[in-house]
């Protein structure tokens, strides 16, 4: 089994009537219930009004991989909890970044970049799949058309992603490229664009194949691995030029 | 100075009104011109119907960059040239396929993929910059809008770009990962996807620009390098192994 | 169930008593004996004096996964055939370069470089551990040693990995980069330096458990893929420009 | 003319008489000394004890490549400090870490990772050229010795490198990414480990070269570059979905 955590700043939905028009019971509840319909994943949620934004250590000690929605509030997230966030990352969580959390501090501090982009309200979106066999497209056709979303386009100061899966076109000219994944220490950890508030495409079946696909991809190979680093462990007697020296 | 041989299949300007109307003295033409603009550039062209394709031994071993362009006649340029341009690439030599030299045999080689694409006819095209710090970026603007402009779209199937510089927006709905950088061997290889024979394409000045850049950016750091491989030429004393065993 | 083939070229073990002792029923044997012990594998193999080389379209048709191991004969497999292999990790099929299969048509084809390296004659390896949380290092240990192993040493002329997995460090001075992964089209490719044919190395305990775990790795998401290319299949109504267009 | 500043922690210097004997001038004098012999080089030097760090707004925005040595005091650099050096990074500036600045705030902020490694008193070492025609490696042999360096080993804790240049090779079974390159921002980063205070590295030629080329690889493009993000500042008129719209 796969333990996801959502994490959602969970504002929205109660500033505005569209976002709960939208997500009544929350975005973290909306992903939760479609993360929740695959028997190989078991989901629990959190959220920035939790006591310690719901990331306490028992939390996450039981997190195979943590997705993040944030927007309106990211500088309410203690630094603590985003470096500790990180660190876990680092540590071989998997981190899923949706649409706003570009600017989440667990995701700059992944990336050491500013992580700017352009935005602008609502346009058609087009999203294109050009890394078909990724495991994260599994499923997924060459295109998506997206009604409406948030315009999100380049430049997107991140770092070259070492996987790009998929690029949004969007009606008024712009680009991005809207998937993307890296590894970060034994982590993973992919960016999602798509997930504005105010539009329901995390309704949409397609949008929620991809990120069930990269729970999978993000879910750690193993969750307790040992890689000794600091002032050397290996023996003496492991050292190879030592070795050969002992022998003559 | 860089010495950069541009080849042009040479036959839509033959066989088209509106191409030689576009480019009179053909394309590999007018490459060469805004090139040779340039104080720390010389430039000669080869053709398809130049003996051997105007690609001897004497001409590749005076040229730094090879740029090429080629479109209806991929198959009429013999095997063994392409075999032989690839490996001067391997050597050093640095390559530009502009447009549907995605489809030519030494890309091809040189990509070890099948290098399809999706195309349509003319639609407008926005370029845009997301690495604008590369060398083949350097003075080009966040955006160009090209506005007639054959459609590539995704999937290309290309080995996952190793700098991905630009990606070309289409009004009908497409997005193409245009600019995209390699290096194979001790040669560096860029592909750029604007230039339809019957756009005038390589006309506009940032299209020149990113040429002129790409040139700068693919020339090797050195003519002549020396990387011995096969059985070890390292001297039984600079073994080190044996070295040590020596001294004991 | 991943379905493996194991080719080899299948000579060494013929010619000579010394690989004959270490691999009595061929390297092929050797390696579909451990890869056969896992649940979801299932093995068949193939040989140069094979009809087709034991690469017929069936035999490809049902292959998730294609190992490589061929040494004095690579110029003894048909182009034709190097060509349909190198198609068939293009249209999705897993491929693992073994030892000097470096040297393998298939591979060169997929890499669209040299692959050219420096070799000596058997030295003490230590094979290091990378990317420990890379799927084909689960369950390897910081690093391995290996008693005696031809050397391989750099520069290893290949595109630069996508993933560095494993570096070998050689007694007598050398490094190399001995495990390396690369997408091309559909396919996965990963090379992988150790197992010389007069060396117990396919005998090893964690050599076998990284093959392993490579054949996972590489098993294609979906084995039958339709990514459309060539003129675009888009119905005009999908245009999104034109859609616009007829709006108004 | 690149202008380059080397910072420098400064204390071994003066707290060691065996560092003292190799660097009399202090490692960042020796560092500057041979790169002022180059003559499109500038070079300034910053250290620990100066008022700032010597990294004043003034000093940083007359610096195109930031050398940073540090290694036993690297928590008395302030944290803003260690930020606002990162941001110039991102804003274009070439930072390139050497040895023990693998752990240094800047670095370590612009990586996202815990760079950690392992290490190991003095030992020889064989640095390995992987990447021959790299800017970096221009002049540089197949491989360096280095007679006595501080082991620094794998499993090294940075994202998979954009460009791998060199590979250390020490003589006690250890080998080590020695020369890594990123992107950041708009800012070029390299990472080279020999430099041990207690060894006399930075007098050896080879060693020197690699700084002098990785000096002029970091050098940024252009130094004031304007990327527009936020909120979209193209204009109506430019967004093509309703220019289009207009027209009808």
């Amino acid at each position: 089994m796969i333990k996801v955590t959502v994490w959602n700043e969970g504002l929205h939905e109660k500033l505005s009537k569209t976002v709960a028009g939208i997500y009544p019971a929350g975005i973290h509840n909306c992903i939760k219930s479609f993360l929740s319909s695959q028997e190989d994943i078991v989901v629990r949620t959190a959220t920035l009004s939790d006591k310690k934004c719901g990331l306490s250590d028992e939390v996450l000690d039981d997190t195979d991989v943590l997705i993040w929605w944030g927007h309106m509030a990211h500088e309410k997230v203690p630094d603590k909890i985003a470096a500790k966030v990180a660190q876990r990352v680092l540590d071989g969580m998997g981190f899923i970044a949706l649409h706003s959390a570009h600017y989440s501090k667990p995701f700059k501090l992944l990336m050491g970049t500013s992580c700017s982009l352009n935005w602008r309200e609502g346009d058609r979106e087009r999203l294109w799949t050009v890394n078909p066999s990724h495991p994260i497209a599994k499923g997924v056709p060459p295109f998506i058309n997206i009604p409406v979303e948030e315009m999100y386009g380049e430049r997107f100061d991140i770092p070259e992603p070492e996987q790009l899966v998929f690029i949004g076109w969007f009606a008024g000219g712009e680009v991005f490229r809207s998937g993307c994944c890296w590894q970060r220490g034994l982590g993973r950890v992919f960016y999602f664009q798509p997930g504005h508030e105010t539009n329901p495409t995390y309704h949409d079946e397609n949008i929620q194949r991809i990120i069930i696909n990269a729970v999978r991809w993000a879910a750690p190979c193993r969750k307790v691995f040992n890689v000794p680093t600091g002032h050397s462990k290996i023996s003496p007697e492991e050292r190879l030029h030592e070795a050969d020296a002992k022998k003559h």
